[in-house]
C-alpha cells in the first residue's frame, strides 16, 4: 500500500475565504476527496502556516512513497523549504490550485522549490491534487 | 464598541534594544498608551517573531473591526503574510515606527504587504499606531 | 498657534474628474474640512501643477511649523522637489489619497521625496490629510 | 464644428534650430497647414516649455472633441502629464515628428503618456499631425 | 498608380475571434475598406502566421511604393523580420489596431521592427491602416 | 465523445535523439499510448517544427474540447503562439516532459504561453500527457 | 567682449540653507565673484526653480559665447533641458558645486544633460564656476 | 569562562542526509567536537527549522560573549534574523560548512545577515565552527 | 569524402541588397567559391527564411560530417534552432559575415545557439565560411 | 612652491594615434604646456599602461600638494586605483580629454574612481589639465 | 614542515594609511605575527599592486601546501586572478581584514575569486590571516 | 613576408595545468606549430600575465601585418586592452581555445575587446590560432 503525504502551506487552511480564483473549495474537502478516490493509498495530511513546521514535516517523511506539496506563498521565496525537499528520498510533486503563470503579480511566476521537485501541476483546482497522486502512483507503478 | 487588533512582528518585542532610529520606545508602552488614549476601543495585542504565528493570528481576526500591523522585516518579503491579510474582511493598516523610505538599506523601501492594506502610516514613532487607530475609527465612523 | 502649510501638486486641482480610486472628493473640500476641524491651526493652502512653483512654495515655508505635501505624480520622479524639502527646518509629511502600494503601475510604488520626509500617510482618502495634521501637532506637542 | 486642440511641449517652439531629423519645419507652419487643410475644424494651438503649463492646458480642454499632443521630451518621464491626460473625456492622440523607435538614445524608446492615449502616430514629420486630425475626425464620425 | 502592399502577421486572420480590444473587425473587411476608399491605389494583400513566409513576402516587394505591416506578436521579438524590412527600398509603416503602450503585458510595449520603419501608427482600430495608406501617399506626394 | 488535440512543437519529432533528460521516449509512442489508454477520446495528433504551422493548427481547433500543447523551445519566446492560444474557446493545457524549473538554462524557467493556458503539467515524462488528458476530461466531466 | 550666461537651476537660490556639502556659499556670492574676477566678460545671470523657465532661458541664448549651467536635480532626469541645450550654437559647460560621483544617492551619479555639453566640471565648490568660465574663454581663445 | 552560543538553522539537523558537499558530518558531531576541543568555553547549542524560533533564541543571548550562527537557507533572505542579530551586544560570527561563493545557485551567493555580523567564515566544513570559536575567543582575549 | 552542409538563415538570400557591412557578396557566390576551393568536399547548400524549415534541415543532417550555420537574426533568439543543433552528432560551426561584437545593436552581441556549437567564426566576410570548412576538416583529421 | 603630480594611464602615451575625438594632442605636449604655463609649480609627470605601476605611483605621492589623474580606461573598472587614491592626503582631481558623458559606449559613462576624488573635469581636451592645475592651486590658496 | 604562501594585493602595502576600518595594522606586522605564532610553518610572503605580478606569484606556488590570498580590490573584478587560482593544486583561502558584506559600496559585496577558493574568512582584522593558516593546517592535518 | 604577432594573455603560459576544456595543449606547442605550418610568415610571440605589459606590446606593433590575440580573462573586462587594440593600424583577430558561448560562467559570454577586432574565432583549440593566421593572410592576400 502506497504512502503519500499531502502537505499544504500558509493560508490554505482558510481557502474558502480567499479570492474567487480558488473556486470555493476547502483543503478538508480536497483531502476527503482524495481519500475516497484512492482507497488503496495510505494518506497523511498536514497543513501549517509556519515555514519551520513545514520543514519539520518534510524531514519526517522518511517512510513516504511520495510527497505532494502546495507551499502557498512560500513557493516563491522559501529556499529553506527547497533545501528540505532536496533531502527527500521519494519524489515530491509541486501542486497549485491556480495556474501560477496566469496569475497577476510577478512574484507568483517564480518557484524556488520547483528545482528539487519531480514535477509541477498547476491550475486545475482541486483536481491538481488528484493528478499529482496519479503521477506518484504511475511513478511507483 | 470597536474591536481593533494590534499585531507586531519580529524583533518589535525588544524594541528598546534596537537602533536609535526607533527612539527608545517599547511595544508595551505603545500598547498601554493606546489603551489609555482610546478607552472606548476593545484592543487585542499580539506580538510574535514567527511568520506562521502572525498568519495564524491574522486568520483569527474574523470579528475585528480593524487590524493594525507592523510586520517588521517580514514587511519586505513575506508574501504569506500578504496572502493572509488579503483574506481579512475588515481593513488592515500597515504601520512603521520609522519612515521606511528614509532608512538606509534598499530592501527597506519595498513592502509586499502594502498591496492588500487599506493604507500605510510610516515614520511617526509610537504616534504611527495612534494615527492608525484614528484612521480605522474614521473608516468605521 | 501652529502654522501648517498644505501643498498639493499636479492634477489635484481637478480631483473630482479623476479615476474612481480618488473617491470623488475635491481639494477645496479637503482644505475646508481641515480648517473647520482644526480651528486652532493657521493653515496656508497651495496647489500648482508646476514643479517649479511647488519648489518656490516649499522654499518660502521658513515660518511654518509643518508642511504636508501631496506631490501627485511628481512624487515618483522629482528629485528637485526632494531637494527643496530637504532644506526645510520644520517636518514635512508626505500624504496620498490612495495607497500607493496598492495601485496598479509599478512607477507608483516608488517615492523619491519620502527619503527627506518625517513620515508618510497613504491610502485614507481625505482622512490622510487629517491624520497628517494630527501627526504634525503631536510632533510639536 | 469639431474642436481640436494641438498641444506642443518643450523645444518644439524652436524646431527649426534643432537636429536635422526634424526636417526644418516649424510648429507655426504645421499649425497653419492644419488650419488651411481642415477649414471645418475649430483649432486651438498651444505650446509651452513648462510641464505645469501643459498640464493646466490639458485640464482646460473640457469642451474639446480631441486633443493632439506632442509632449517632446516630457513624453519619456512626465507621469504628471500622463495623469492629466487620463482625466480627459475626449480622446488624446500622441504624435511625434520622428519615429521614436528609430532614434538613437534608449530613453526615446519609452512613452509614459502613451498608456492613456487613444493612439500614437510617430515618424511622419509634419504629416503626423495631419494624420492625427484625421484619426480624431474619423473617431467622431 | 501607387502600389502598396498590406502585410498582416500571426493571428490577424482570425481577428474576429480575439479579445474585445480588437473591436470585432476582420482583416478581410479592413482590406476591402481600403480598396474601396483608395480606388487609385494598386493594393497587394498578404497574411501569414509564419515568420519565414512574412520575410519572403517582404523581400519580394521590390516594386512596391510602400509597405504597411502589422507584424502581430512578431513585432516584439522578430529581429529576422526587422532585418528583412531594413532591406526594403520603399518606406515601411508599422501599424497596430490597438495602442501598444496601453495594453497590459510589458512585452507589448517594445517593438524590434520600429527601428527600421518610416513611422508607427498604433491604436485607431481599422482606421490605423487607412491612416498608414495616407501617410504613404503623402510621402510619395 | 470528447475531441482532444495533442500538439507538439519543434524537435519533439526527434525526441529519441535528444538529451537523456527526455528518457528515450518518442512522440509516436506517447501518442499511441494515449490512444490506447483513452479509447473513448477522439484524438488529433499534430507536430511541426514551424511556428507558423503550429499557429495554423491552433487556429483550426474550433471543434476541439481540449488542446494539449508541448510547444518545445517556442514555450520560452513565442508570443505569437501565445496569441493563438488566447483565441481558443476550449481549455489549453501546457505540458512538458521535463520539469522546466529543474532544467539548467535560465531561459527554460520562463513560459510565455502559460499565461493563456488552463494549467501546466511539467516533469512527468510521457505521463505528463496522460495527466493532461485526465485534466481535460475532468474539466468536461 | 565675450558674453557668457550663467544658469542655475532648482534650489540653488537657497544654497546657504542646504546640506553642508555645499560649503555655505550663495549663488549671489558666486555671481558677484565671477563678475569681479572677469571684468572683461559680459555676464548674464539667471536662476529658476522651474524646468520650463530654464528651457526658455536656454533657447534665448542665441547671442551668447558660452553657457554655463548647473541644472541642480534636473541634471538627473530632465531630457527636456537636454534637448534645449542640444540646440545651442555656443558651447555649454555643465558645472556642479559638489562632485556628483562622490555623493550618496545613486541617482546623483547620472547626468542626462552631459551628453550635449562641451564638458563637465564637478566638485570644486564656487571654483567650479570660475574654471568653467576659463574653459569657455580658452575655447574662444 | 566565555559563554558562546552556537545556533544552527533549517535543515542542519539532518545534515547527514544532505548533498555530498556537506561531507557527511552531523551537527551533533560538530557540537560534541567543539565542547571537547574548548573545555573552557561554556557552550549553548540550539537548532531550529523555524525562523521565529531562531529569532527568539538570538534575542535571548543577552549574556553571551559570542554568537556563532549558521542560518542555512535563511541566510539568503531572512531580514528578520538580520534585525535580531543587529540587536546583539556581543559579536556574531556567520559560518557556513560550504563556500557559498563556490556553490551552484545564484541565490547562495548573497547573505542578508552578513551586514550585521563581525565576520564570515565559509567553506571549511566542521572546521568553520572551530575557527569561529577561535575568532570569538581572540576578540575577547 | 567529407560531407559538409552549409545552412543559411533569414535574409541571407538577399545579401546583396543589405547594409554595406556585408560587403556586397551573395550566398550563391560564397557557396560557389567553397565548392571550387574544396573539390574533395561533398557540400549540401540550404537557405531558408523559415525557422521551422531550418530546424527540419538540421534534423535531416544525420549523415553529415559537419554543419556550418549562419542563422542570421535567429542567432539571437531561436532556442528552437539551438535545440535542433544540440541533437546533431557531427560538430556544428556558427559563422557570421560580420563581427557580431562590433555591430551596433545590443541584441546582436548575444548568441543563443553558440552554446551548442563547436566554435564560432565571426567577422571575416565570405572568408568566415572558408575558415569554418577548414575547421571542420581539421577536426575530422 | 606647490608640488603637483600629473598621472596618465593606459594608452595615453600614444594619444596621437587614437581616435579623432582626442584632437591630435600628445601627453608630452600637454605636459610641456603645463610646465610652461605654471613656472611656479613643481611638476612630476608619470605615465604607465600598468594598473599596478599606477597604484605604486599614487602611493608614492606622500609629498604632493595635488594629484591630477587621467586613468584612461581604468577609470571605468579599477577599484584598485580607487583604493589607492582614497589613501592620498592631498586632493586628487580626475581629468578626461573628452566628455565621458558624450562618448558612445555605455561603459564610458561610469567612473569608479570619481567617488574618492575632489572633483572631475572632463571634455576640454588639453585644457582639462590646465583647469585641474588651477583647481588645485585655488584649493591650496 | 608545511609551506604556506601569504599573498597580499593592491594597497595592502600601505595599510596603515587607509581608512579606519582597517584598524591601523600593517602587512609587515601581520606577517611577523604569523611567523612568530606558527614557528613550524615555512611561510613565503608576497605583496604586489600589479595584477600580473600576483598571477605570476600564484602560478609559481607549485610546491606550496596552501595559499592565503587577500586580493584587495582585485577580489571584485579580476577574473584573471581567479583563473590563476583555479590552477593551483593546493587549497587557496580568501581572506579579508574587514567583513565585505558589512562594508559600504555595493561592489565590495561580490567576489569573483571566491568561486575557486576552498573557503573565505572575512572580517576579523589581522586575525583573519591567523584563522586562515589554522584552516590550512587542519586541512593538511 | 607577412609579419604576424601572436599575443597571449594571463594564465595561457600554464595552459597544461588548466581545466580539461583546454585539451592539454601548451602555448609553446601552438606557437611551434604555427611557425612550422606557416614558414613564410615572420612571427613574433608574446605572452604576459600583466595587463600593462600586454598593452605595451600591442602599442609596439606598428610594423605588424596582423595581430592575433587571446586575452584570456582580460577579454571580459579590460577596456584598457580594448583601447590599445583600437589604435592598431593592422587588423586584430580575437581567438579563444574554447567556445566562450559554451562555457559555464556568465562572465565568459561577454567580450569587451571584440568591438575593435576584425573578427573572432572561438572554440577550435589550437586550431583557432591556425585559422586566425589564415584569416589574416587572406585579408592581406
Amino acid at each position: 500500500m502506497n504512502k503519500i503525504t499531502i502537505i499544504n502551506g500558509p493560508n490554505l487552511n482558510v481557502l474558502r475565504l480567499r479570492e474567487s480564483v480558488y473556486g470555493g473549495v476547502s483543503i478538508e474537502d480536497i483531502n476527503a476527496g482524495l481519500a475516497k478516490r484512492f482507497p488503496d493509498v495510505d494518506f497523511t495530511f498536514f497543513q501549517s502556516n509556519s515555514e519551520g513546521a513545514l520543514i519539520d514535516c518534510i524531514q519526517a517523511q522518511t517512510g513516504a512513497d511520495g510527497v505532494i506539496i502546495n507551499a502557498g506563498a512560500y513557493t516563491h521565496y522559501s529556499h529553506a523549504i527547497r533545501d528540505a525537499l532536496a533531502i527527500l528520498k521519494c519524489p515530491a510533486v509541486e501542486v497549485h490550485l491556480t495556474n501560477l503563470w496566469a496569475r497577476a503579480g510577478e512574484f507568483r511566476h517564480k518557484s524556488v522549490i520547483g528545482e528539487v521537485c519531480r514535477g509541477v501541476i498547476s491550475g486545475f483546482g482541486a483536481d491538481s491534487y488528484r493528478l499529482a497522486v496519479e503521477a506518484v502512483l504511475q511513478d511507483k507503478g
